[in-house]
């Protein structure tokens, strides 16, 4: 991130994850980091929720990947996705109004099985 | 969190971890919480920054605490802290004014040996 002047250059603060730029596997930029998901007890990331194409002002598709589709890119300062846009249309999607009902163990199922990712639960 | 409605609740969002309260061994609230430091690229929570005593509009001191020092409370709907507002009075501490230099490796090593947590780097 462009903003970090932490020392400790392993770590980073979630508020400075949120907001930042996503980019595709081909380095175009595709979202914007929401949240990290993380569990309770154990603090393991195991999401994370991008918007995608909040453009003209509209609220923007939210997808929550599997942590592991994501690489720290050092030359970006960003996250990198292993994915295009492209893929990114077919994956399943929610709005940011219905995000507190619709991000649910059901939708971790369906996102996990579209990304072929290996459930951790 | 009492604003949290997920039904995946075994996870929780970063930007829901922060600014929630932070509660003593003894239950009373001894700070809040304001960003989790997790590793770039593996996603493990590491630390846990918390301000405390930010009263009479003052900035308050912050600490980074070790992941494990917290425990998520379902009754307090919170993290609890396993120990107490008088033990973090010696702990390492800084401003947040000063916290892009001063949270790094050697606050952590102090952090770590104070609280008497095995370093994990």
């Amino acid at each position: 991130m462009s903003h970090e002047k932490m020392r400790n250059s392993d770590l980073i603060g979630s508020d400075r994850v949120e907001g930042t730029a996503v980019y595709g596997s081909d380095g175009d930029k595709i979202g914007t980091v929401e949240r990290v998901l993380i569990e309770k007890r154990g603090g393991q990331a195991r999401d994370v929720e991008i918007s995608v194409g909040s453009f003209l002002g509209m609220g923007g598709e939210l997808h929550s990947l599997p942590w592991e589709k994501f690489d720290y890119n050092t030359d970006l300062d960003g996250y990198q996705l292993d994915v295009t846009e492209d893929q990114l249309k077919g994956a399943p999607t929610y709005k940011k109004s219905e995000r507190d009902t619709a991000y649910d163990r059901d939708y971790q199922t369906r996102s996990y099985e579209y990304w072929a990712v290996r459930p951790y639960w």
